[in-house]
């Protein structure tokens, strides 16, 4: 998350945003992101809102996710948003939506649909 | 791709292997590769297998993918292998398997599903 | 469709209701909706939901779809509602969501994501 | 399952096939399976592949499933092939393929990729 300059900028129950701000090396011909920033950023708000409905000592695995790339995401900030759809008590699942913001518009880029695991008491393993 | 210091180590039609070498940027905690790695090398894969049975004016452009993390991804190398389990003249249904080389042994760390679309004549756009 | 008492029950631009009412023979151990159905309604509410913004001679071709099982399906009526996430011209993204309904009260028990494909003048072949 | 018609022909550790006979009330127009039947018999297979790796006592649970359609299943007999990926303690990742058998030859009509959770000792939910 560091290495892709991600940071969390909303984060409540169920709920979290991540933003990435624009690096030539995120991006790939034409200065879209690369779709796999989008990937990256999607599952771990995923993870992240799975992680605030567990216990403080759980952990987060990333079970699977999938991921619809719907448009070319050009723009200076790539935002992921993601909510917990089912909270069980082994596993969450997950949507989140990416956007591209340019120039104060926001494009929908990616959906993703993802399946979190909660390790109770366990070291982090999926950050 | 560059960016993950990733190369493609063998390419024939319908199949590409991609590797990709340790380094601590794309690693997290305990020194695994990070998940988006895997995903993001596993989509180049499917994208190249798909591109070798395209006319040469093609470009791809991943539609969707699924992936599966099986296991942490440990290890001085992660390689990706995918195949083209159905070429249509438009799409291209892919599959990857994700592996950690670590001391000479393969362990089998992801798997992925995806569709890969084909635009003929087109600049590339998903590389 | 037929076969699964299914009809579809709201019909718009770009969404699309079907419902499906309690029979026996849908059901497995315990009275619930068999997963399958769950899967079954969803994607035809995604074909319909992606074919009510397509040319009239087009026809609908499900290319592939991931379903999220989030709870048991019982009840006397299994409700799936769909949309277009994306539209595009060859290829339309639709998410669709399945709710048993029991006493009035509608439990959410399925989410998927879709990939449906725009055959512009050729027979319907994916119903 | 039943319903379908469907039965299993083999059936060892890790590995399951199922085959659905020909019935009018399973296809669409022109004589295909439906993309449901599909779907549903890849989903049980599945199930049973992980079921082979279970303690006795053990159920199953579909946790989510993905789906490629990459024919049209025309033929007298449909037959999923699902095999276990990986085996966890609590999940299994399993692959299916499903082939419609047409006057002795297969053809390739779907690709499955699925995670099944594990109940210890709970009475089967999902069969």
């Amino acid at each position: 998350m560091a290495h892709l300059g991600a940071r969390i900028t909303e984060l409540r129950q169920g709920f979290v945003e991540i933003r990435a701000s624009y690096r030539p090396e995120l991006t790939q011909q034409h200065d879209y992101f690369h779709a796999g920033v989008s990937g990256a950023i999607a599952d771990s708000a995923c993870g992240y809102a799975a992680y605030s409905l567990m216990p403080a000592d759980s952990s987060v695995l990333t079970v699977e996710y999938k991921i619809n790339l719907l448009a070319p995401a050009a723009g200076e900030e790539l935002i992921a948003r993601a909510k917990v759809v089912r909270s069980g008590k082994t596993l969450k699942v997950c949507s989140a939506e990416v956007y591209a913001r340019k120039d104060g518009t926001e494009t929908h880029c990616a959906t993703m649909l993802a399946t979190i695991m909660c390790l109770p008491g366990k070291p982090d393993r999926a950050g």
